[in-house]
């Protein structure tokens, strides 16, 4: 097996990644090594990119990046037994310690000591990478690698929409990027009454449609609050799915919650927010809650569980595919807010 | 407005119905009175029909039967406020008592003296039918009667189902009466990763499939323990309901269920039942739920969103029509095995 | 029966109450006329009394002020089933609509169209005070009126301490006014590990202490943030009850808790809340619970039980009685902040 | 350190325990090595010493018993990192795989392949024991190791007490065995409204009161039933703990809940048990809960915070303590029903 392998990396403490030939990682005893066959890129794998002050504040240069994909296992260390090589595999990329009071009490994803693949540790935007057995998840064979690596993304929706049930429910989802669009997608296979996706992007709108939003409203041209409220008999929204981080769209989305209502708060606002605590939260009896991660792994057997029976409309989310050489291709597109879900696919070895 | 009317009754204790002419009910202050449009035929009225043990010790002839309907609001008694003369309707048959515990708090499908329509008091097979303000449920205008007066089945399959989420998770069904037959539609309609039916009738198995069922399996043909382990991966399926009441189908389903499991029992067994509580309750963690009636009301909020939304397929449900005139021929017909919902046609009054 | 009455009221738009002779309520057929032993002072009559914006944008004087007593039942009108004259009872003060979405699916204390007894009606610092049967609640006959009266505010504090399970967790209260007493007691009751007081006033944190706090912290001097990790092993509490409506103490409540906890909102900030909504709450996993009111009539049945066993140590609570007439004295002691509940007691009748 | 150990083992197929020398356990790389204080005695250790249906089914001698324990870590293997010698510990005698379905979204206590120390592996009734790293519980320096021992069967009653919460509720215990008498401590600890224990032996019922139950009932002398009934106003009792495995208690249990109440059914019945279904499960709404095991680790956080506070009165629950030598004597007393929780002391290695 060779010994080095292309990845793309953060070489510096500067904006801009930079393909390079590193040394293919080491699989400890309790890691899987992995042959990657596509990876998807992240928001996050933009604020790296871009190195905005959060990436500044986190990373240690030089990295590979990345944490979502899809790939064959090469190798595996001496104590793995759950997987073998030859699994086509994905990955949490929520690396765990295993030890604070949130991981003894299986509340794995809000451990306090997490490590995240391509951001804390070498990543996966690369020909291999190592992970331990304990985030393997092994994929139904007959999922395609591009979709089987936006299982991460996917299984964020599942566990911000699926938090408490959505079925017969009026939900709004808020922000309609990569999660958002699984989010409507997530809540018309779970038999929400009514999906309604609300976005400032035509683009993401359209593609909100096809993915499950039975209704698609712009703040730049509709009465967000009282359409909402129009379609549910004034009573407001049973759901609000805030996907964002928009302080406009949480202040919107509490202000269309219906008394008694649940606000899952996902998308990440870049500062504080200011809300109306007393008539937004307490009078109107709002359950706010934040949601980050997957849980691990029910949300993972949920996703799987619903990719299974294709009760999902994934087709429209993947928009973009590159090959890994064209990284800043995909980086722009990323940016631009024309497209979903972008896909990296690794090119057969040879 | 006349003042008599023809109702099918049970005029004395012993087997079978009469038509008869009665007075037209009263309609007391707190109550409505509904000219009726079409009236569904429930396992119970059956059981009165043919006075078994349980009917011969609850009611108390003569008694007009019926408790599941839809119909006009022909007038309102004097403290009623929420509904008016005009309005399509269809009523929960639970009268309760609002004094008791369970009542003053919230839990009213389980009052401890609860009343129930064509049982305890006049029933709806008849062209008129007094109930409560309280009870009416004001339908969307565009339903057609004979199945606005399947909401009542539809809401307990609808409580029995969603008691628990079922999004992505695996559903075992026993027994596809119109109760089970509708929990198969609910639990699709709920992206249930897995919807299996299970009966003896293969009649049944056949609506059953065309309303959600995935999978159907016959007690007679299958192993059913079997082929629900083998389609779960050999855990056993997330979720059981029990709609028959079978002895067996209960311990097929506590058999079937996986570690941790959800067994929602709705069937009522005539008689004890038999159950390995060490090891099929206790070591499995299993939670097994009594379900009987509907939430007053959110599982009548659930039915109408749920058609609202078009998710259920009914289409199949309703198998015979019959007009009130006909009330032996549609007992037979219940009887038989060989059908779906009956209802009752009231003709235009004239 | 006399025709007339004392009451404390509000005469006009501008500060201040007056005590004058106004006719004895009418008591409509759904009613419960009660002659009032005891009547207590909530912060909302404070605001009435100074007239700030609140008040001033709410009420529509001239009204009789006053939500929480106890008494005796002196007449009922001809509907009333469940309550008798000679009845000793209290009642909950929000009158609910019982026809919206909420008051249907039983969860009335998020009614639509709520109105306040004393806040929007004529309330009960008289001596007689007309209330809706639903609203009346029997209680124990050995229970001192003072206290029977302070059931609403303990009401509050058993609703937004036990809205999730508070056993053997750790548990922060932020403000001492009298509904975060009665939280400390309620927490110690319910088995609480660890109960915390905060208030910047020494007196509050002395009554704190006495009725259940473990552990007192006043911002002006203790670390509170710090302490708070320091004794839950650096993980942070549980739960935070945030009853001070203070921003500074919510923000401090969601550094203090911990990752995947519960912090429930009931104190009213006056303004808009600025939150670090991304690391307090999504990163956290926080779930921000808004609480107001008390359910009906679980909550009741809650602190009636509780208040028979005896596990609360309410003794303390009660820190001032005047008679009606003193009623300016009672707003002066309110205001002080040197007080707990301060309760108006009625003479007996000549 | 020495290689061989005394042991209280079953050597073949038959009644009886037999102390021998026998080798010092073997500390694997993920293992930690224990040398055992004190050591307590389970139900399920008199069944193996019996020699009944259940032990001969499941065991393979010749196998060291024992498995509830505390004592100091005398070494630990290479991937440890949690613990260290000198450590005071008990351990969760639930040995999980890590793999299973359970497993893996952290319902461990329902692995699908569990082992449990002392019955399928070497158990704890011996000078040394070794554990995997995961079961380690870290104890409170100053709990005395009889009672650190306890707290596996205090974690049964734990769990299944507060497995929904108990505060201001009325909880009927039937059964009390250790576990039972736990579960009166816990309930009383957590504010339950009424804790009433109910057993045919009197011994046990005295310290069922001394541990925390108000109302001791003996079905022998009791309308168990009527008496349930009378002190909740006739509605039944919110809770049920089920600690006996009595097919009578059980369907005493399900007679006495109210409508809508909650069953834990914890003792194992020795054979299937005949159930109304319909009228105690189906037509009461009742939740029948089934519980074993203790949650990994919320339970062990639960027990150690109740102890911390010091809100349990254990004091009554350890009756007898023995000499390992005497292992004969505490079979008998066991057996006698004379007993609480009888504890093997590790006599000073020498």
């Amino acid at each position: 097996m060779k010994t080095t392998m292309q990845a793309i990396t953060k070489p510096e403490r500067a904006p801009g990644f930079l393909i390079r030939e590193v040394p293919v990682p080491e699989c400890g005893p309790d890691d899987v090594l992995v042959k990657v066959l596509a990876a998807s890129v992240c928001g996050t794998d933009v604020h790296i990119y871009t190195w905005d002050d959060w990436a500044s504040a986190r990373l240690k240069p030089p990295l590979t990046i990345g944490h979502e994909f899809a790939g064959i296992i090469e190798k595996v260390g001496s104590n793995v037994r759950r997987v073998k090589p030859g699994d086509f595999v994905s990955a949490e990329s929520h690396i765990i310690c295993g030890r604070c009071l949130q991981c003894r009490t299986g509340q794995f994803h809000t451990c306090q000591n997490v490590k995240i693949l391509g951001v804390d540790t070498n990543g996966c935007f690369a020909e291999y990478v190592a992970v331990p057995e304990n985030n393997i998840w092994v994929n139904d064979p007959h999922l395609p690698p591009y979709l089987a690596s936006a299982q991460e993304p996917l299984g964020n929706a599942v566990f911000a929409t699926l938090v408490e049930p959505v079925t017969a429910a009026s939900v709004a989802i808020f922000g309609c990027g990569p999660t958002g669009l699984c989010a409507a997608a997530v809540a018309k296979a779970a038999g929400a009454a009514l999906v309604v996706a609300i976005d400032v992007n035509p683009y993401r709108l359209d593609l909100a449609a096809r993915m499950g939003a039975y209704v698609t409203l712009n703040p730049l041209e509709d009465d967000v609050v009282g359409e909402l409220k129009r379609r549910t008999d004034g009573n407001g929204v049973d759901v609000v799915i805030e996907m964002s981080g928009n302080p406009q769209a949480i202040n919107q989305g509490l202000e269309a919650i219906r008394l008694g209502g649940r606000f899952t708060a996902f998308g990440l606002p870049s500062k504080p927010v200011t809300i109306d605590v007393a008539e937004k939260i307490i009078f109107k009896g709002t359950r706010f809650l934040g949601v980050s991660g997957r849980r691990m792994f029910e949300t993972w057997y949920q996703v799987a569980a619903l990719l299974r029976t294709e009760r999902l409309n994934l087709a429209p989310l993947v928009t973009h595919k590159f090959p890994m050489s064209e990284v800043d291709e995909a980086m722009q597109v990323m940016q631009s807010g024309q497209s979903g879900k972008v896909v990296l696919m690794v090119e057969p070895a040879h």
